[in-house]
This record gives C-alpha cells, structure tokens and sequence, in this order.
C-alpha cells in the first residue's frame, strides 16, 4: 500500500479500482485528400457535425443541471454556420472531410482563445466537439467513460471538465481523484452534488495505473492505493458508522440547545430539486437563475421564467425560496448582453448587479416574472442581487423590486465591502446572504481556478471568518437575517463556526445537509460562538480548524 | 461657453487649444505586389523595422521612468524574429513591403490578443510599431503629439497609451483631458507625475473640436470650452494663489500641531530621484524594482541591481528608502518568470509574494544587492513585500530578509486580507505600508483598468477607510508604523483623513507632495481624527469627502 495526499473536498470513503482519464485522439492525416466527389464528402462532414450535435443534446437532456447547459453549448458550436463554411471551403479545395473538420476548428480555437476569459476555456469543449465529429467521419467509436453495471471506478484525471463527469452518478463512479482544482474547483462542486467522496490537488495521480485497487477518503483527503483488506474493512465500518450516526438526525436544523438554524439548498435549477427534498432541505437558501438566460440569442419569455421558479416554489410550500437575480458577467457572458469593453480580469468586470444596472430592462423582465410566480404559490419568494459592492447598490436593487411588488429583497455579501459595510447595506436590504466562494477569492485577491492558491483560497482562512461576523453583525444591527450559501456552509465544522459567527440560515449542495445537521445538532450554540472565537484567534486556516474543533467534541463522534 | 464633467485626477487650472487625438494610420491596399526584386523589397522592410526600433530606443531613453520600459518593449517587437521571418515569407512571395508588414504584423497581432491579459494589451503597442514602420516604407512622415514652442494644447483623446505622452512635459501639455480611465489609469499617474492638470471619464471630450480654447480645472474635474476672458483670470488668479499658498509651506510634513508625518515620494527607478528632491520629499516611501526586472532575458547581475539601489539611497543620506521587491506576475510578467498555469485573472493570480516564493532565488539574488547597497550607504534602506496577503507569508518574507541581513522588512497591505488580519502580520513585519490602488481594487472587486466601474475604484469608498483603519490599528498594537504608498495619499483631503485613520507617513508622486505638505500643515491631528470619523460615517465616497472636508476648512483657504 501507498498513498498519495490532496485536498479531501466531497465527504466519504470510495473504493474502487482506478480509471486513469488519458486518452487523446488521433489528428487526421495533414494533406489527406478526398476522392473527388466533393459534395458528397461535404455531406458527410454536415451529418457528422449533427450527429454529434444531436447526441451531445441528448446527453445534456438526460444530465440536466448545470451539466445540461454546457453540453447544449456544445451542440451550438458543432451547427455554428461559420465552421460549416470553413469546413466547406476546404472540402471544396480538395482537403478530406476529416482533415477539414480538424482545419476549420483549429480556426474557430484561435479566435475563442484569443477572446480570453470563460470563451478561451471553452476550447477545450470545443477540441472536444471537433474529436467527436472526426471520429463519426473516421467511423471510430467515441471513447466513453465507463457507465455500465461493473464495479464503480475510482475516475483519476488531471482535471475534470463537468462535460466528462456529466452522465456519472454515484453507482458508476466510487470517487473523483484529480491533481489539479482546489474546493470551489467544477469537480468539487459536481461532486458534492452527486454525493461522491472526491479528493483534489493530489499530485501524482495519474501516474497511478489504470485498474490499481484505490480507497479515497474524501475527508481526510488521503488517497491510498492496493490498500490492505484490513484497510478497506476499517474505512467501510467507519463510513457506515458515519451514515447511520447522520441518518439518526432528522427534521429541521438547530443546536443541541433549539437554536433554530435554517437549513437550506442551493439549486442551479428545478432539476436539482428533488435531491434537495430527499435530504431534507427546509428551502431553497440559493436558486440560480443563469440556466434560463445561457446560450440563448435572447432573453428567455416571461412564461418560461415564470414556470420555472414556480416548479421550485410549489416544491416547498411551506418554506422559503431565496431566488438570485441574474448573474453574468464577462466570465460567463450572455449572447444578449455582450461585455461592454475588453475585460483583463472578468472577476473584477462588470458583472452581476452592475451588469443588471447597464440593462435595467433585463432585471425588470425577471422582477415580473417572479412577482407573477410568487402570486401564484404558496412558497416564500425571496429574491435577492449578486456582486453587490455599495450601500447605493442594494438601496438600487431594492428600489426595483419595491417597485415590481417584490419587498424587502436582499443581497448577496460575495465582496469585501459588503461584508465591512453591511450595515449600511443592511439599512436597504431585507436580508443579507454571504457567498464565501467569491469573498474569500476577493478577501484574499485569490482566483478560485488556480491550482496554485488553494492554500489561499480557503474560508477557514482568519479573514474570511471576520468578514462573515462583520456581515452578521451588520446585518444584526438592523434586525435582519444574514445566511451564508457558499461552499462553507457545506463543511459541518465551519458550519457550526459560521452559525457562531451570526449566520441565520445554511444553504449548501443537498448532499451535505444531512451531515451538517447532525454537527449542529451535537453542538450547543454556546460550543459554537466559542468555536468561532478560537478559529478567529487564530492566524491561518489549519490552525483556525483545529482551534474551532477543539471545541466542537461531537464532531469525532460523527466521524465528521 | 460649454461645459463637460469628469473626474479630476491631477490638480490644477490648465488653459489652452484642444488637441483631440484621432489619428488613424492608412492601411496598404491588400493584394498589393512588388516589382519582382524581393531581396531588395526585404532589405528595404528589414531596414525600417530597424529605424523604427531605433527611434523608439532613443524616445524611451529621452523619456527615463516607466515610459523607458514600455518603449523599450515596443522596440523588441520591432526586432522580433517571428516577426522577421513572416515579413520575408510575404515578400518572398509577391507581396510588396508595406503590405507584407501590415499582415506579418495581424498574425502577431492575433497570437498576443489569445495571450490575454497584459500582453493582449499591448497590443496597441504592437499596432503602433506596425505603423510606424508601414509609415517609413512608405515615406511618409510619422505624426507626432507637437512638442514644440507654441502655446502649451489641453492633449484629448478617447484614453491615452504612455507611448504616446511619454516625451510631453509641462511646457508642451497645459492639461489632460480624457474620456476613459480611472483615478489610477495611466493617463492619471502620468499626469501627476508631470505635474500636470488632468479629468478622465470625461464623456464627449473628443467630439470637441481641435483648436477650440479649454479651460481645465484638474481638481473639480471640470472642462469648459470657449470660456470668457473673466472665466480665465478667476481661474489663473485662483491657481496662482493656489501655488503661492503651496510654496509657503517647506520643511518635513506635520500637522498644524506639530504631529510629524514624514512626506515620502514614490519612485520608479533612480530617474525619478531629482523630481523627488525638487519636491522635497522626506525620503522614498516606495521604490518600485520593477524597472531592473522587465524585458529581459535573465535576471539583471548583482551589480547592476545594487548600482540602481545605491543611486536612490544615496539621494537621501538623512532620510528612509523602502524598497519593495520584485512585483511580477500574469498582469507584468517576465521573460524569466513564466507564469505557471494560464490566468483567467491576472490580477488575482500568482504574483507578487507568491510568485518570489515559487522562485526563492530571485528573491535572494535581490536581497543579497540590497543588503550590499544598504552596506555601502548613509541612507535607511528598508525593504518591503508586494501582495502579501496572510500572516504566514508575512512571516516567510521576514525571514528571507533577516536570513540576508535586512532585519524589520515590511509588507505592503494592498489585500482586503492584509488589512483585516493587520495585527497578525504586524507581529513579523517591522512596518505596513498600505497600498490603497489594489486595496481598493480588490475590497471592491472593481478592475482598476475598466472605465465603467470608476465610481467603485475610489478610496473614498467607506470600506476602502475601514480597511486602512483597521491596517493601522493592527500595526499600532504591536508599536509598528503604518505608512500609505498608494494614489489616495495624492489626495490632500483624503492624506488628511488618512493621518486621521493612523497613517504615520505617506507616499506619493513628487508633484503631490506639496499641496499635501501644505493640507496637513493647516490642520490638528484632532481635525484629521474627526474628518476620518465622518468620512466612516458616510454610506459612499462622494458624502465621506463632503463629510470630511467640512471637518478641514484649511482646504478651501489653499483652493485643495
């Protein structure tokens, strides 16, 4: 036995034998030429391309999520029109179909790479398409990852895109290893919402040969291979312990001591809906709206937004639904809402809030489609703004849900100085919800897509946990409540720590409520507000974890 | 008269024509051929390409600063290969010379663009080479900014390349007017490193004809065109008691109390010393070591580094000089010190201290000349740390320079992170040295660089204050000085508030130095307390400047 270290980031123990994700496909011969017969070659470029376009829809329709959007992506590119003329040209100049498809993409790449930002990381969706449709013309197969009835396979990869991983589930694959990514990384969060033990930044991963016996802790982050029976005996009794001892904690979210703690879902869609049922989600504390207005030429109609908010509202009739407005930007741009000018750094572009300002008509299309949909249920509709940075900005947002019968909406804490002035934007909004994802990339100036700053980006980190109090209490100044739905939220220690800090409500991926709930339940408040203490009296992330479960003894008893 | 609103950036009262900047270079038909003697077609490219590389040398020379570096760049480009090599292929098949530039040159183009972020913004500089060279082929003159005897022009343009203003002065620019950029864009630090008046967002600046007389106050931010013989008597007679008023305070900074805050210049390298002195700066509160670094193949020898160390210590036998290290990264990155993985966000990526502990021996190479210089000289060399963002780090880069002889090293607190955790990084760092550009750049999570976010990137932004106050308080409790190097200092009122928020020195443009010298000179280190109180008690950077310049009525008195 051996073992490798990374950053333990989906919660569990998965074993199986390794799936070491290596294949590059072969490049059509240069100067391969056709018979002659260019237009029937072309013909088969054409069925090619909407072969692939067909299945990677079909693919998306059955994945659905966030996975379905990306996948649709990809079926635009393969029926762009400006890549059937290229290919066309070429077939028309001799070149074969295969070899032409190959040349035109490797056009279409440039000009996606050279527009920087989220395009250039679609080249690799679009190299992706390209293999696909050279291997329909070649009659190759397309290789596939494993999704039949063996055994589940422990999927080792440099780097996951969620188009590899988006028909996986839980009884294909046993655990995510990759060497790059970090917490916040797509296959951290894919792999939290499917429920799978995952482990990122392990170096030397795919170094390990494919069919190699392999336990993964997701916790822990350890990565063992050809471990002993004994080893694998002793993870398995654990996990099971860990599951029964989470399982045995049910209803609604509170400390040992009845301090009611909201626990809630973060939903990309109605799609992701029945997961947040099944693990007993009080409410939806995050509903994404993006996957209505992605790849569109333009804006969806209101019946259709309509529809779906209502789908999730009638889903919790008793509860609340916290719906984010819009959230584009240059790093997730919108066909109908092009970026205004070149952005270096579409992190800090103008985007969320500031995006809805330079297009108040989009805002207000949404505005009434969601006043339209709470008239009609019984939930709770909430909404609220993203990236909101100024006092000036809420009292915006909050001016333009008044006026379209949506009161008392709240904003979203994701940047500094909403978490150091949230009070005065606690004086405009109804509510306050801190996304520690991007307030801990802008607290600690850290991107959240390097591998390089992982240690950097971690909301254990002393100054993240400062700014969630200063949020809190804020927001506390005002009488109002202040959740969190980031990522954090999801980890039962900092979950105990986050409700010490002030945090009024939980929202996380469903596959961890039950985990937390049981952490908040072995914990008094007290054990929490002096848990938030001792990590913030520390000075880095490891020892703020350590300082904070010191006091959280329920935790080891959980396996947590 | 008419009149148009900006932002003023560089104080003072210019008057002159407007000359609006809209010069297009004609492009060489397409298809055009040569008369069939290639060899002598290509020398004759080869040979212009070369002029032009020439000429801009002797420009970046002339100029000195940072206006050296970026010239020298663009010189490089002129002499690149790559680009050599394309050029001789073209001619080598019929193109003629100015055509053959024109493409090698757009395939360049396009491969800096896909680069993204710094080098995708040069390419405006590559641009300009192009048609510099496409200009000499052809025989026509290159146009030029006019430096010449006449009457000083009000320069106006969309925004302004520093290639393009690098051999201006005083004497030949009465203002800056300009309708993109920020209070930290080029155009900005430029102008108030000539001491010259500025506006940038100035919306409709260029549709403004050439010629049209200008009045332009650089510190209301206000640009009057045709303004009456009255407008600009009150207006000279303002500036003048204005300067008057500025000269008659000398000596070390204090306030009118006698509560010493030593004025300290910013510097670029040893060019920038005589402004400094002239300015009478205390010493140097930040020389940027950028300069030895940039456009070089290897890193610069130990010799010349301590050569260009020496040079600004001694310059001030009495006084300090903090260095700061090496500040690379994805934004500014060396030929020597490849960014690791591409950045999707250069400016939340590996740079600054993070980049010099991925390369411990730049950073040891560096110190190891500074410890030599300091050796060498009467003046107080202390160095500090770029972009340091946890205690940790803080800790490592103390070490470094403990371990080459340069004990008490500082860090720069330009990371929300920094600023919250203070106290913690205090208990390393020998001083803090705040940088409100990046500070408010990332509490804000507003690019610096994009003209549609101004009104966020500005350190009158309440959360920016509290994070300085706070950067203060943390140095204080462990008996630290807390100085400020960023733009903000420039600012009288806001180097008021900040001595206010527990600044103990400040840092700025030479040209700044006086107006500074002068706001503080009227005013008691009470007044500056209470000014700083109101201005965190404001909700938004335009009521905390109003609440604070109430609180400092000896600005009116100095028409700050």
């Amino acid at each position: 036995m051996s073992a490798l270290a990374g950053v333990g980031v989906s919660p569990g123990v998965g074993l199986g034998p390794a799936y070491v994700l290596a294949y590059r496909a072969p490049v059509p011969e240069p100067g391969s030429r056709h018979d002659g017969d260019a237009a029937a070659e072309l013909a088969g470029a054409v069925r090619a391309l909407e072969r692939v376009a067909t299945d990677l829809e079909e693919r998306g329709a059955r994945a659905g999520g966030e996975a379905a959007g990306i996948l649709e992506a990809q079926a635009m590119m393969a029926r762009d029109p400006g890549l059937a003329a290229g290919v066309a040209e070429l077939i028309e100049a001799g070149t074969a179909a295969a070899r032409a498809v190959h040349e035109a993409f490797g056009r279409y790449r440039e000009v996606l790479a050279a527009a920087g930002g989220y395009l250039a990381a679609r080249v690799a969706d679009l190299d992706d398409v390209r293999d696909r449709a050279v291997a329909v013309i070649e009659g190759r197969p397309i290789p596939e990852l494993p999704t039949g009835d063996g055994e589940p396979y422990v999927l080792v990869a440099r780097d996951l895109a969620p188009a590899d991983t988006a028909l996986l589930s839980r009884d294909v694959v046993a655990a995510f290893v990759t060497e790059q990514g970090g917490p916040t990384s797509h296959t951290a969060i894919l792999a939290r919402a499917m429920g799978v033990p995952a482990v990122v930044a392990c170096p030397g991963a795919t170094s390990i040969p494919s069919g190699t016996p392999m336990l993964v802790d997701g916790t822990s982050g350890l990565v063992r291979t050809a471990p002993s029976g004994e080893d694998v005996l002793a993870a398995r009794d654990a996990d099971a312990a860990r599951q029964v001892a989470l399982s045995a904690v049910t209803g609604p979210g509170s400390t040992a001591d009845g301090y009611a703690v909201p626990l809630l879902a973060n939903v990309g869609g109605p799609h992701d809906v029945a997961a947040a049922l099944e693990y007993g989600a009080e409410g939806i504390g995050l509903y994404r709206t993006e996957f209505l207005f992605l790849d569109r030429a333009e804006a969806p109609s209101a019946a259709e937004q309509e529809a779906a908010y209502l789908e999730v509202l009638d889903a919790f009739p008793g509860g609340r639904v916290i719906v984010r407005t819009l959230d584009a930007g240059a790093d997730k741009p919108l066909a109908f809402l092009p970026p205004g000018e070149h952005e270096p750094n579409p992190a800090l572009g103008e985007r969320g809030v500031r995006l809805l300002r330079a297009h108040p008509e989009v805002l207000a299309a949404q505005l009434t489609a969601l006043a339209a949909a709470a008239a009609r249920s019984a939930g709770a509709l909430r909404v609220m703004a993203p990236m909101v940075a100024t006092a000036e900005e809420a009292a915006w947002f909050a001016a333009a849900c008044d006026a379209a019968g949506l009161p008392a909406a709240g904003v979203m804490v994701e940047v500094p100085s909403a978490a150091l002035r949230a009070s005065d934007l606690a004086a405009h909004a109804g509510f306050l919800s801190v996304g520690t994802n991007d307030l801990t990339q802008y607290a600690l100036a850290a991107d959240r897509q390097l591998g390089a700053l992982t240690g950097l980006q971690d909301a254990w980190q002393p100054a993240v946990l400062d700014l969630v109090a200063l949020a809190a209490g804020g927001a506390a100044e005002h009488g109002r409540p202040c959740g969190v739905c980031g990522e954090a939220a999801a980890d039962p220690a900092l979950a105990c720590v986050l409700v010490g800090l002030g945090a009024t409500s939980l929202s996380m991926s469903a596959p961890a409520l039950p985990a937390v709930r049981a952490a908040l339940s072995r914990h008094t408040r007290e054990q929490c507000v002096l848990a938030a203490g001792a990590a913030r009296a520390a000075t880095g992330p490891e020892d703020a974890r350590a300082a904070a479960r010191s006091h959280l003894p329920g935790l080891a008893d959980l396996a947590l």
